[in-house]
């Protein structure tokens, strides 16, 4: 047993955070953003600095571009990635395309890989994964998802509204879920730009760190060919759980970044703010609330390990990523809200990235499955109910 | 000992609850509304609205044109009104226009009433109340101020540098709390147009409910006649205590409307929304949640009814405002948070008006003093430190 | 509305807070107690103290014995009452004598208070509640009483076994709830001397503070004359909802008082001992856990006071006094939970009636039902599920 | 980097998990202990089983008689052994033995280690580690140790008063922490049947867990030859560093299997008992509990094995160390007092192991440093105050 980081690592996470210090957090306050996230000008300059630096789409495979890291090294270098809210964007490891190119690498079909995989781990293509449906629709609950799927000769053709769908907006392809007439569920390939796709609107959301921000879908009667099928006929489900544990992962490991640097804001803020007769932080009540910090991101930052050791193991990891899932997204969230108390006005003003963070981070709690139904899912696992 | 509401004020209650609902909200997605608030046109429209209605600025005087509402009286009504977060605005009984009132009512001489106070409770003018200063001035330890008042013939010049002044843009007048040369304080009134006033900017705020938003004044030698000032001199944060203990109150009263209407957001998709079989209500998960809210936002009531009474005995009652102002500004906080989980990915989008109160309502847990320096300020009394 | 005490109420209030003070804390640590409660002699003792000091039963009617008070007034006086652990023994206001005096005085037959009845607000007899019963019985969920009443001429053959019977060690008579053959559920007296009636056990339990412990009884045969039934015949739940609320809310009353016992013992070992150069007191992490006390015990309070309020104008008050059992029984664990912590290791030994108060009051969490079941059937009325 | 057990260390799992539970929970009810832990005649016929199973004093160094574990290996067997109170009494682990044990393996002489260690380590002697005196003397903050030795020749003659005495009554020996003239301390080896030691009682305790429970301990010019310094004179508190981040660390271990157990038995009851018509467990509410359980254990879990691993690396681990005891004494505490919750009445009689529990482990956010301590310990560091 050993949680020593190899020279190899240190020196990947090192060069990583320097990147990100460096080269990276200047540009956050670059006027190409908007709420919903940063514009294609800027993504695409950001990702030639991470090409430079040899640092793109780390977790990909060799073979497809990337650097073949394990579970446990993108504990290390998306941790360190996201002390920045654009470094998963330059490094290509933001969601949902680095869930995506994880899928792609282990289910697709070599045409399949040339054709969509290959330009999305090179960073000029983006992707989106239709799921979600406005109710009654697929919620927290994948068995009600009702966009419909219907053969027509060797083809499907599709038809149902998604939204919440992650980078919509400018994306090259998107992987739609659809439930066949046999109510079993299959993933579909599609370029974006297919005729019977429409991008309704973007939802105005509380966060802006998604290049793309948040969209609703639309199909109607796209048709589909018969090998844009990701994965088994009908086996939607069960081929999309390959994403499952390491996407909620990775947002785990991202978010960490994030609460660090929260952390690192507050620090500065409590040593340098006088206030009845001393700094901030010899006030105990602002110290326990960094010890807090420093607990919680230091939990959170064991679960993510433990999780991604035991998937570089081999195993499935469901109830482990579940838990480790809940506890960060709850951990990091106090982290931040913390940060928020001891900053005081600050905290609820631009004048640090403290703000953006607090409105990007509150969602991690409900998507990749809200809390409670982690919980639920925990609990009938440790009682035995089902 | 009685906690029933008079015949005359469950009329009162019932007549702005309608109101609220039947002729406010409907305005909630007007356009004319910024990041940094309403606009100063929809402002007047609305303010229209109440005046009709009988309910314009309904704690001032009846002298000055209000229904002289007593704090128990607010306490009903301000909740209600608090239902949208149009509704203060609407009744101009927002923050911070609602305490200079007050303020104004209690300390002003007949003269300086005539000039500002008359046209603020009319719902024609806008105040804003200059005291909180850039580091290394005064944050949550007023002693700091920074901002000076120096004696010139019968006049005070007056500089220095103000931010997260509310309302700011856009007001006719100020209050500002400076230092005279012997280290007292005191505060001035100025309109707005006097020379040596600078909007320096609007700060980029997590809230967008108050009108004007949030900005940063500079004064520079700026010249106030010595009949400008409010109250005494010297004795500037003495008089700001009549401001004190009922300005916190009235927050604690507006956004527990706030907190309602999120509570009723939830419950009503908690009926409608169906997951794992049944609707999510009938999940103790979420069941357990509603319960929570219900007794945080009894508890906020409660401290807030208990308060009011107290000061309408006369008493000043600043432990008790205190210890309202934590209880509230969490409980209430507690309560939009868990009803973002229940709505699950709509609760961090704009479908409904939950967002903007989850955004709004952040700050309350450090303006007026952040939590922390009111629990020491209790504990202090509480033990006999001081 | 008002919340400020009467002068009447005043004087009762400060007579019972000195008599508490001075006659009965005297006898905290009198050897007459075992972990199953103060013995009988020792009991006889206080009550005649209170007898003299005119305190003696002061809920039951001017009829009866007692001092007729109303809800309100037992919200002033149980809380000075609870003060020690023996002050309510001291004035027969403890559970379950103090809820059953207030169930007979509402359906007995003018036979049966004067059987039982006078002799229990006399102090002159004890009384036990015979509902909970061992799995597969009755718990939470009342409707799984198992303990059956078989009709036989005008008597009734109860059989059974009951635990958790609060004082059924040394009581007098017993109420027993049953089921008769067509499932209903009815209420009836007996002696407990009665043949049929056996006190298997005293449970080994964390509190210690009630007279008689908490035992086990078992019916066998223990047949029972009809005029002995209390209420109506088949209406033993609806009968016993009289006794619910109010039971509850005592309950919170004399808890209340002490954990603002636990409170002052904490206050003053904070003032007292040093640590870092500085009293406990000057310490934030100290200062902040007595603020969060003050919190919490005085929203208890307002609890309290509001549901009893509701109750003296004639309401049933059932989900009041649920969410009022649910935030006391918690906020008062927390006080008491945050003075062991303040204490340190005298916390945990017998130095204070600090670690008496923390075992009695643990299962508070628990019995007139744990906090899950009052949350659940809060959100079944708030979301009307049912 | 790796968190999977080797097959040694799995075996020696396994093999202390049946030990624990053949041989040792089946002593649990056993007559022969009182309020003050298992009588010595108890304690030695555990600690014969423990012999033969190979399994008594495994962390001590295979020179003296142990097994020579690491720390990682303590953090899997100590945890097994801690599921029943009575195995880290029957493998001789349990405090203060077992950080005596350490201590005098790192600073004793070849001398003290035959005379004092060897017994120990036999398990066929007990000590006590004499630190913490009454106000004002050396509680939370050690540098207000206040009893004194004084040079007399080559001896010392020790004055003062200790309480809180881990298993003083009965102890063989005692090491005593005392300031000399010079404001320095030192610790001192002595029989505990030497004239001038006197336990003036036992204290009354929350806790029935330790061997010997609690003593207060007078020394009397107590008379210590210079040969039985431990350790450097001067260098008390230096050389007792060497104890300190392990002993926490096994307190946090052996508490961890306290909680587990408890967790079981909860689950086990969650599983059977029936309420509303379905299982306990079958509710969200309890489901949420027992998930949030797991999280509490596994967090508190990988906390342990982190600062293991960094504690065998060489490294101090105080910031670490504190970080742990603060996490699993507050994580472990939540475990079972939910434990508690879904017992119900169960919870707070001694119907199951879990009611000891509770009182056992109340204590363990307290010794070895209060939480706010070492919150505040940890807060200088991160904000780098001193």
């Amino acid at each position: 047993m050993d949680l020593s980081l190899s020279p190899k690592l240190l020196e990947l996470q090192e060069k990583t955070r320097s990147f990100i210090k460096d080269q990276i957090t200047p540009f956050e306050n670059d006027p190409r953003q908007s709420e919903h996230g940063p514009s294609d000008e800027l993504r695409k300059e950001l990702i030639e600095l991470a090409r430079k630096a040899g640092l793109l789409t780390p977790h990909a495979s060799v073979e497809m571009g990337g650097l073949g890291l394990s579970h446990i090294e993108k504990a290390i270098v998306f941790e360190e990635s996201g002390y920045s809210s654009l470094g998963p964007i330059a490094m290509n490891i933001h969601a949902p395309d680095e869930g995506n190119i994880h899928l792609l690498e282990e289910i697709a079909t070599p045409e399949q890989k040339e054709r969509w995989l290959r330009p999305l781990v090179a960073g000029k293509a983006r992707s989106c994964f239709a799921m979600t449906e406005p109710s009654p629709g697929a919620g927290s609950d994948p068995s009600m998802l009702s966009t419909t799927a219907t053969k027509d000769g060797d083809d499907y053709i599709i038809n149902g509204t998604k939204w919440f769908i992650t980078g919509a907006d400018g994306a090259d392809f998107v992987i739609i879920m659809a439930r066949l007439d046999d109510g079993s569920a299959t993933m579909f390939l599609s370029d974006m730009n297919a005729p019977g796709i429409e991008l309704l609107r973007n939802m105005d959301a509380l966060d802006s760190c998604f290049t793309g921000g948040h969209g609703v879908l639309q199909f109607t009667n796209l048709r589909i060919p018969g090998n844009q099928i990701l994965g088994e006929l009908g086996k939607g489900f069960k081929n999309a759980q390959v994403r499952l544990a390491p996407a909620r992962l990775t947002h785990c490991m991202r978010w960490l970044g994030q609460a660090r640097r929260a952390q690192d804001i507050a620090i500065a803020y409590a040593k340098r703010r006088q206030a009845f007769g001393k700094t901030l932080g010899e006030h105990e009540g602002v110290g326990f609330m960094i010890a807090d910090n420093n607990m919680d991101l230091h939990t959170s930052r064991l679960h993510i390990w433990d999780t991604a050791l035991l998937l570089d193991r081999g195993e499935r990891g469901n109830f482990e990523s579940s838990r480790a899932k809940v506890i960060c997204s709850e951990a990091e969230w106090r982290v931040v809200d913390r940060c928020v108390q001891i900053l005081g006005g600050q905290g609820v003003t631009g004048e640090t990235q403290l703000m953006k963070i607090f409105k990007d981070m509150r969602g991690f709690r409900i998507y990749d499955g809200p809390s409670e139904v982690h919980r639920w899912s925990m609990a009938r696992k440790l009682i035995g109910n089902k």
